[in-house]
């Protein structure tokens, strides 16, 4: 079950929101045996796009910075969840480590460490900060324009030899990563064997691949699909990958346009199977990276053969300027969303292997074939449903709750796939 | 942690709830290690009674059925923890029975059967309700006043020499009681040993004893007023047993008199040492049974050797028309809260060790040193609180959350003296 949402969508229910309700009790059983076999992320938010003729994922993000965009409403369901994920991990912990992103201004991200912390304590837990910032040289308070305040720490090698990660003081049993890792894994976090590391560090964008969490997904979509009967394309997004891409230099151009176009025809193909009248287009993304960045919409091959300096600047490098070498193709999903006029795609949190909340990212700036995650966007928390039951076959069919049920589904599958990713990249136990 | 819940109470908070938010990470952490320890039952409910002075539970429930009184906002957090429980004791559960009362007009207990239903069906359980009543000899389906519908099916022992327990086309691996056997344990129930039976049989009325239980909680007080450093008065409340007790025939009134006469004494010292200026008063309740059924408020001990045979006759039956022969004597603690001009108490309702919501008991004809489980009661869901935070110490300290905080430590502290009472009950291993 996921919690009771609104979703801005209010006409009739897709065929694949009806499955998802019927089968309900079943899908939830092929959830539990799954995570018999399987151990979620600690926490993750899925990015999803509603195209009315499918629902996918298209990001999942293994260290999810929007937890102030949670409705606080939702706050006791993250606290549970959490309890039972520190349960499994290390019931005696008392001291957490939360290693945050480089950020000292951005107040929306400081603002998620913030409530991620009070979440933790909430569990029990002391809860301390830990900055990879060289500048941080000191305990460092950071006041946020909610009022509260956030104190940032020097991190330090502590115990015999080094051998475990802590703050002045403090000696923690877990360390939980809000940090990407993006520019690799910094010395500080290597070689700990003595504390529990979430996620792993195998799980940071240095050595993550899209390609390699999609080419889960879809194996995970299969799964599911032939277990309820249904196409997996309806949950699954299409994709190629290029590797040894040089946008600078214009090498790889060739792959980028064969893989586009070969991609195209596959959506074309699918579009005519169901009658869908849309233009296919794909998105063209860094296969490692995140926040947004190196992500075009292309509807022709033809338009990733001329990029002009300023599309080829915009792809070249991600987040703390990385260049992008390896791409990953994946088939658009349109949204048919909209939230205040802006074109919307629902981002679902989980901890552990539940659902704790949601939001809406809006971008009114946006196409509804284009990346949202981009300036202008802004967040829209989403509501408990006052006042009616949960996913009911006894409530109408198109009840807003029971449409965010299939979310609810879809998010918790890309999560799944998270864990197998996860497990596959694990390096060997020595 | 707790729902955000809001309380009836708007005043300062008390010392001893401020306590407990002060010390809310190490109280959790105490709790963490009890459930090491001791395993929860699958769901408890807890009146409490909060006098100003003293937070204390005066009735534990093994078989709630109040779970329609509960917010539906609160709905998922009862199917996240539910899932939590289902987990741990047969993760590859797929059909669960559940047995309630023996009512069929009661719609209020048939909605809560309906609502218990639900949230285990969000679980992905296939959920069937099994009825003990003779008259039941074939699916009988009935029409609830909120428009739904419940189907009772008749038991009947199948499997191998009849071992296990389903109805027809229905092999269950659970079978969760929402009954609590104060008539003793029907024969169709007797030898069940290949499936899961929640709560376990010894949790029946029919071998429970309410002073047990309190036995167990006063030892958790002691133990948890030793970590905290309070005074475990303050949550806990004194009691005295009479067995032997005979209203009819009069015999074991001296008794009674004494112990009475007895614990007024010791709520008198307590109250000097306090500064209370409350008149002292003790509650004769039955040490088996429920449902607000033979209990007398009482303030000296000469009210109980001259009742006359209205009383009598009042305090001799319990539920199912059982005479009762031992009675608990527990000292009173006036309740301070009022809602809709009644008096008030909050009940709070836990699956597994969470707590998952509550509700206020209301009784506008009753005051407020006397049980509210009586004609006139009514329910007033806990709402969640919007907009601000969970319980912290960043807020005012009379904020409602925080005072919720200290309802939900209490009720937990009362479910582990549940477990420990049903260890100390359950049979010995064959």
């Amino acid at each position: 079950m996921v919690p009771h949402l609104t979703t801005a969508l209010t006409g009739p229910l897709l065929d694949l929101e009806k499955r998802f309700i019927d089968g309900g009790a079943s899908i939830e059983q092929w959830l539990r045996r799954q995570w018999q076999e399987h151990t979620p992320p600690f926490y993750a938010s899925v990015d999803l796009r509603n195209s009315g003729f499918k629902l996918a994922p298209v990001d999942t993000n293994l260290f999810p910075g929007g937890f102030n965009n949670l409705n606080p409403e939702f706050l006791p369901l993250c606290v549970q969840a959490t309890m039972v994920a520190i349960d499994k991990i290390c019931p005696d912990a008392r001291d957490l480590l939360l290693i945050p992103e480089n950020h000292t201004r951005n107040q929306f991200y400081l603002q998620n460490v913030a409530r991620l912390a009070a979440i933790l304590r909430h569990t029990g837990l002391n809860v301390r900060i830990g900055s990879l910032l060289p500048d941080i040289a000191s305990p460092t308070t950071l006041n946020l324009d909610d009022g509260q305040t956030l104190t940032l720490e020097p991190l330090k090698r502590i115990g015999s030899e080094g051998r475990r990660l802590g703050l002045d003081g403090f000696d923690p049993c877990a360390i939980l990563l809000n940090n990407d890792l993006s520019a690799g894994v910094p010395e500080i976090l290597k070689n700990l064997n003595e504390q529990f590391l979430l996620p792993p560090l195998h799980a940071g964008w240095h050595v993550r691949r899209k390609s390699s969490h999609f080419q889960a997904y879809s194996e995970v979509a299969n799964d599911f699909g032939a277990y309820l009967g249904i196409d997996p394309w309806l949950i699954d997004p299409m994709f190629g990958v290029c590797g040894e891409i040089n946008f600078q230099e214009r090498t790889g151009e060739e792959c980028l346009a064969a893989n586009v176009d070969a991609l195209l025809t596959r959506i074309r193909a699918k579009y005519l199977e169901y009658g869908v009248n849309d233009q296919p287009f794909v998105i063209v993304k860094a296969d490692a990276g995140t926040y947004g960045m190196g992500i075009m919409t292309v509807h022709d091959a033809s338009e990733v053969r001329g990029l002009n300096r300023r599309q080829r600047n915009k792809m070249a490098v991600v987040k703390e300027g990385l260049p992008v070498t390896e791409v990953i193709i994946q088939e658009g999903v349109p949204t048919f969303e909209t939230v205040d006029e802006g074109v919307a795609e629902p981002v679902i949190y989980m901890i552990d292997r539940y659902v704790v909340g949601g939001f809406y990212r809006v971008n009114a700036a946006r196409g509804r074939d284009e990346n949202l995650n981009a300036p202008g966007m802004h967040f829209k928390p989403l509501a408990f449903e006052i006042g009616c039951l949960l996913p009911d076959r006894g409530q109408a069919p198109d009840a807003p709750p029971n449409r965010f049920y299939a979310y609810g589904v879809v998010a918790r599958l890309a999560l799944l796939a998270a864990a197998i990713e996860l497990e596959r990249a694990a390096p060997a136990a020595a």
